[in-house]
């Protein structure tokens, strides 16, 4: 018997979702096994074919369940079917904020062999790690509408920063620039504009930064941050941003280090009082589900994180090692989703 | 004598904003006289300068004066002994806000000979106008702090989105496109999170466009657009979008054009109350102030739009045909900005 038991909730989701997450537990598998470690896991039927069914999105009694779990692997939700904002306000952010996901954390790394749109640009120019806020700013839900329909209509949006939300995302960033070999913290925001928002951000910074001497902080303007991930991206290392920024540059990071199938996130409670969830980053794409051509290595990265994030840190550098390799040698030959799935699962096992 | 003479006012700022200036107004003078047209400058002496000697941004006699003239061109602000934030809110800013810069137009474009930082790119693929609203969204300056300095801080930042606002900007844009060849517009929101501004903005662009049957409209998040920047590029003709996401994408598309050192911007009141502005994206370089190193070419482009806006379409093309020539021919060869604006001046000249 394994030593350690995880109660896993799995979320395969809509298109490509379950496909890719069948993948993904394959290898978290064969990796977890090597280090005395299972999972047992309860699926949750979530996403465009429940709402149409039932038009709920996340039923209080689901989320219970959910919250009993030690953390929760998504595959992907949507479809064009349901409007715009329907599943992602109703369950994906939901689940951010009622399980207080205050660490979304998105590395972004070029592997080699993968071809990045960026000219001339290789593995050891792109490695840096995305911390982007999880639970305030201008995801808050906060704003309104006066006078709709008029012409004398007004939209408001508000983002909205604690102290208390900033200060914890900051230790988090810290505490992961001290562990990598460069040492290096980069804010992203836009404090010459959004001076309430940045002021505190800044100050946060700084007074975090007094206890990691040994990181070098650095900032930078979103629209120069978003500028120099084109043209110089090894400028960067970990970066600590909000949640708006964050969703932002997290995929012009996705899209230099090879696109959005290779791009894998974890929404983390830190704390350890929510399930975490980990899902890719891409989306459904109901236009070649069920068919076998979905690349499920984001997933799989995904499944990695989440073995960090769950203290089995050996385990997660098999997996990402396996995709290293799989993705050095992958060239232009076509496979299946679940070949891709075997074939990692079998660099891990490999590596015993 | 001319037959049209244009009051302008120039503002050659900090760092290497004078240098660029000389060599725009070189160009402009040569293109406009090809047209009977002639411009009368008077030069503000506004900046990092004045503040440090006056403490003032923009002493609102200079502003008074400013609004005499047709026409502002502006160099480049800022000095790393100013706080961030000062001269941009102070200047700026207050200039795009009192003089109702409702658009902040930025062309993308990629032209042949320039190297972009993305690999197998060429000219063909990068040719779109931002129409970035300029005068509200999170630019408001609305907000505020509650319990600073404590454990309970909270700090808020409102975007501000009118019907008026909205709907003036998006008729631009739509104008914009139906003059263009693919007749193409974006829309480049997030509405399934921002829900209040997005749902506007959709609506806006859904009423105006119902006037424009021949122009296609596309929407993207604001997180995927900047992918496709990177990835797609060619997807985008007209873009139009908030004041941030708009200073966002915007930097995206001068890195993936070659550059920052080639953007070119105009902040357009098209109603003609008050003067527009024309200025290169790029900053001061105080770096390389004073070294005849820095580049004019955005500053000449600024020109370019600056004839557009005043109806002297045909002399702002000869101007881009001539950045057009000597950016393909351009190789590696070193040429100082006088060089380089002399250059620019006989290309223009030579299209007589
Ligand atoms: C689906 C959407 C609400 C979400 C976000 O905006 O955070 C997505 O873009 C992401 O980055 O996870
Ligand atoms: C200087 C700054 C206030 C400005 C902005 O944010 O609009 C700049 O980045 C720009 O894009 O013109």
């Amino acid at each position: 018997m394994a030593a350690r038991t995880v109660k896993l909730a799995v979320i395969p989701g809509d298109g490509i979702g379950p496909e890719v997450v069948a993948e993904g537990l394959k290898v978290l598998e064969v990796a977890a096994s090597q280090y005395d470690l299972a999972f047992t896991t309860s699926e949750y039927e979530l996403g465009a074919k429940l709402w149409h069914r039932t038009g709920e999105t996340l039923p209080d009694s689901v989320e219970s369940e959910l919250a009993e779990h030690e953390a929760i692997f998504l595959g992907a939700v949507g479809d064009p079917s349901v409007p715009s904002g329907v599943l992602e306000r109703g369950l994906l952010l939901r689940l951010r904020f009622d399980f207080d996901h205050y660490v979304n954390l998105r590395p972004v790394r070029l592997f080699p062999g993968v071809e990045s749109p960026l000219a001339g640009v290789g593995a050891d120019d792109i490695d840096m790690l995305v911390v982007r806020e999880g639970t305030e700013g201008p995801y808050a839900g906060a704003g309104g509408v006066l006078r709709k329909g008029t012409p004398h209509e007004v939209a408001t949006q508000d983002s909205v920063n604690t102290r208390f939300g900033v200060e914890r995302v900051v230790r988090f960033a810290f505490a992961k620039a001290a562990a990598r070999p460069r040492r290096k913290l980069t804010l992203v925001h836009k404090d010459n504009v959004l001076t309430f928002a940045g002021e505190l951000w800044q100050r946060v910074v700084k007074e975090v930064g007094a206890e990691y001497p040994e990181v070098s902080v650095d900032y930078c303007h979103v629209d120069a941050a978003s500028m120099f991930f084109v043209n110089q991206p090894g400028r960067f290392d970990v970066v600590v941003t909000d949640n708006l920024f964050g969703d932002i540059i997290t995929d012009i990071g996705a899209a230099i280090a090879g696109g959005i199938g290779l791009a894998a996130s974890g929404n983390i409670n830190p704390d350890g009082t929510f399930p975490s969830m980990f899902e890719p980053v891409h989306g459904s794409a109901p236009d070649i589900a069920g068919q076998g051509k979905a690349d499920p290595t984001a997933t799989v990265l995904s499944a990695a994180t989440m073995l960090e994030h769950l203290g089995a840190v050996e385990a997660a550098r098999k997996i990402e090692n396996a995709v290293a390799a799989d993705l050095k040698t992958r060239g232009h030959a076509v496979r299946s989703t679940s070949q891709i799935g075997d074939d990692l699962a079998a660099r891990v096992a490999e590596q015993g």
